[in-house]
């Protein structure tokens, strides 16, 4: 079978690297190219000196997209740049997996609200299939425009997902504490990710107003059909990858704890990337990969379910679950290129 | 004014050595010995090499503390070592500062509950006064017992003691997210906290039986005078030093979010080491120092109360507090010795 | 073709679980069998939750070693364990790669002197073959016992190596300046290696008596036929991964510092896992990849000759190499199962 | 006694911040303006929120430095900055520490061919006395103008000064392998300082060029009334403060290596600050203190001297010494506001 063509747009971000990286990798795909207009010219592992030797095409600008018969374009765009994109792109063209979070909400009037700007594509909002292949799947297959999900969401969502589904907690009473790496917070150097300032650091920061609340709670939602409301508080973890998400919701009914665990291990069974675990996971058990940790229990005292999970950020967080996306639109088996150990320690 | 004479039992550990740093800047105690059984003989920096001229007493055995006529003895032991000390302990010989979590619950069958062993000196359990001076000071300055705070529990009451004191919120529906740098764990060596394991890494542990979950609930209820539950869940964040607290917790009346953080401010307006900030606060602004920061806010979507609070775990968590309490003990300024600037970056 | 058998000799360390880590990702060979004594009966992926889902076969005793018909047998066992093994061992049963340092010097004597205990195997000691592929290729392809480099020494002698070869620097006035992250001290907990003692730390030690010290003098004296003295000084990095060694030589003759670097470019023309870099090289460059990043320089002034070199201490400084050895050994692509990108960020 | 007055120009770096942090507890001083042209009208906390409650003043313009009667002006300004400063000061009207590059090398020669830039005081270098006061204490005592040391220099500086001045060893075959935290490159935000690319990692940087080769060279050869030539070697450890210099150099003589312990110790023996010590020394253990820690060897297979020196970049490397060398000029206590003991764990 000839190799499915791709480009990757954006290079110079750490998303754009990591799909370089598992793609690279992958069996059935080629990179056709990867764009970036302010790098244009210079070789790929140049600005990122760890890739010499595995792969080394030069960048182009994005008008050379139409010179390549591409089959599918990741977009590693900033928020905001994906929707230009997107308004002037014609489906008929190429399959479009979005890593931003332009298509991800429900609505252009949600986007105005949460992300300050007018959406530039609102009609193709709602055409947008959310990319979280364990609750989409079907979708996803025939979707043309995947909008990849957010970090903290896809790390939240998986785990609050059976609770929801099935009505055993209150749906508008969900409290996320969330911690992630730096990475998440892109490539490009701020005060706020200068080294000595994060160093032995650890912080809260925007507290009720991150963007990530609307998505978490839209995709909840549209998977489990009911409203939903989420209090989502990110905090930033002093290392380069990986997320953990805890949360607490409260029962809708009596709750047998160990049956609670029992359960979300049926519930994720056939899902390769999901493991349900015994014991609270940590993110350096999954770095570099693309699986998702998850552990539930339930706190009599206080009657709680409490949930802890983990997922490095750039990849199930990201790029491998952009990969995922990828395979199942192709009809690729859908851990193609993805069955990779973490690295630990 | 003759300076008084201080011992400190057990000073291998984090927080005997960070009582000395605390100590020799002292204006008005003296340190007269140090114990440590296992190094009796050695000098203290010989132990710590970083006090290398600053102090070089030397260590002696825990029979020697009958030599000195002190007034007041640090207890830097393990929890359960310090009961053994105490159960022998003579009131009218000096007072005692116990920094073990020995005395901080509320009975022995509390103790045995959550510690696993039975209590050897129960009678002295509800004579011990809960060393946090912004809301126990008048009892501490008469103590001749102070069972010295928890890390956790520290910034977690501080946190919501505003809240539960004025009935502001519901008390038996708290939910307490934590996170501790790892000199929380103690300067003994062990598995968990081998360096390449808890590098680059980030987890919950302990969930649901915290040993620090009875000694928030009991020391919140005796300061409010109300039952109150609370889940507790802590995390290890990969930083020598360090705790940021986020809180939630459902209010019983109608909130102003502007009013709320004002009213905090009021409420601890006279507190020299409570700093109610307006941006949520980082564990690095509060490094070496005694200083408690405290953020409110209000979500009205999911309607909860949100604290974050951060402490270094060995100083207002610890030893910066155990002199604190010394200092109303003796009827001291309250924060001699604890003018510490935050080492930051 | 069928796939090679091997077995696995010590599972519970680091260099046991990359080696995994590599092999069941490797097209050619199966794991047949990996032995504990301490943990034998338990699973694979118990004692290392990272591989749940990748592996997940129980941990056997050595003596069950018999019971498979191996083709290799990979030992990461500590210093002085291994020649226990290997006095027992048959060379025509089965080959094997030791991982650690007791078949790397010249001698019994030497290894008495440095490792102060006795060799129990010394009629190997000259049997054994160097495992450093890009110097002893030839002699790894036909070994029936090959002793894996340290990881400090692979470092070294791959950045040293063309100088000494072509006695461009006086061999006996080297200098070598080593830092190395954390998990090179292995996995078990020492008090050295206690998270909050390491992090935001930085120290010399073993200084001039590690034993890392004879084996880069005797191996880069083996390959340029000449003798060889350094002075070797390692350093502790606060990080999980990854050796950056800085090497200090005095030139034989004249130096031109373009022809320098373009040589080095061409000595290591032909190596897919050595790269030879325009820029000082970094750690995370090489991360979790077979990769040698080598810098070349020379300093007018001073007339010395500086060398910059990176690896991945488990990977080309362990477990990869001894992949990397296997491969030659069992006649397949020298690098399969190696071709993987760097972790960055 | 009335207090000294001083001024801070440049309050935004690291040492600046430094200065306030300790000179705010410095028992002879007031702070009486700090400057800042981005910023003044903001108050200093605002800017540096851990001084909240320590020191609450308004930042000022550099104009309003004539509004105080100064004793002292602490120069915090980035190299090229300080001279325009100096250029137009009248040194009747305060003295200056200079804690820039600028006054610190032999020449406006030199100091165009290392730092680029046409030097504007050029009469002023030969009249800037070099500020490390071990070692030019005299002169310092009456200096209008000093030239405050760089951190790797300090280390340096301080390691070597023994040797070169008794002549111990070669002095123009010196190899200096330095390693600092990332608060040396200041508080600006770049990309290579970015945290995600810095943390994990190790890197040399500025190889043959570091401006501080010439500050190092220059100022040894000062001291011991001799030419030196050293070969520079900086690297990047991914924590926020500390450095650890490593030398190497050969005798000019037979050495004992327990004597050379021994007579280095008494070299240092009234030096509050230079602790020779017996075990390599560890950044840990000077942080946040005024400390240079120094331990020397002898290799005799190698014959070479070793030295390995730390202190806390930010303190006996900028700030610290600065007040240092202001109490020698104002007559104080040499080590008054300076006796701290380093922050470890």
């Amino acid at each position: 079978m000839p190799k499915h063509k791709i480009g990757i747009v954006g290079a110079t971000g750490y998303t754009g690297s990591e799909l370089v990286r598992l793609l690279i990798d992958h069996p059935d795909v080629s990179i056709e190219i990867i764009t970036s207009e302010s790098k244009a010219g210079t070789s790929f592992s140049k600005i990122n000196p760890h890739f010499k030797g595995r792969i080394d095409m030069k960048l182009e600008p994005l008008k050379n997209l139409a010179d390549h018969e591409l089959d599918l374009v990741f977009l590693a765009l900033p928020h905001g740049v994906s929707m230009d994109f997107i308004r002037d792109w014609n489906p008929d063209d190429f399959r479009v997996i979005d890593l931003s979070g332009d298509f991800r909400l429900g609505s252009a009037e949600e986007y105005r609200q949460w992300y300050h700007k007018k959406h530039k594509a609102p009609d193709l909002i709602e055409k947008a299939v959310f990319g979280l292949p364990e609750l989409f799947r079907d979708q996803i297959r025939n979707a043309r425009l995947v909008a990849n999900p957010g970090c903290y969401p896809t790390s939240a969502i998986l785990a609050l997902a059976p609770l929801i589904k099935n009505e055993i907690i209150e749906p508008e009473q969900i409290m996320i504490d969330s911690k992630s790496g730096v990475s998440g917070a892109g490539a490009k150097a701020k005060q706020q990710t200068h080294f000595p300032e994060v160093f032995g650091n650890f912080s809260a920061y925007g507290l009720l107003k991150h963007r990530h609340t609307p998505e978490i709670q839209h995709n909840l939602a549209r998977y489990a059909q009911k409203s939903t409301e989420v209090l989502f508080t990110p905090h930033l973890i002093p290392i380069d990858r990986g997320i953990l998400t805890t949360t607490y919701s409260t029962p809708t009914k009596d709750i047998d704890k160990e049956y609670l665990g029992e359960w979300y291990y049926s519930f994720y069974e056939k899902e390769y990337f999901i493991r349900v675990v015994d014991d609270p996971p940590n993110v350096k058990h999954v770095r570099g990969s693309n699986y998702c940790d998850i552990h539930v229990t339930y706190d009599e005292r206080t009657n709680k379910v409490v949930t802890v999970s983990t997922i490095d950020n750039l990849v199930k967080g990201a790029a491998g679950q952009a990969v995922q996306n990828m395979n199942l639109m192709f009809g690729f088996i859908e851990r193609s290129g993805l069955e990779i150990s973490p690295l630990s320690p």
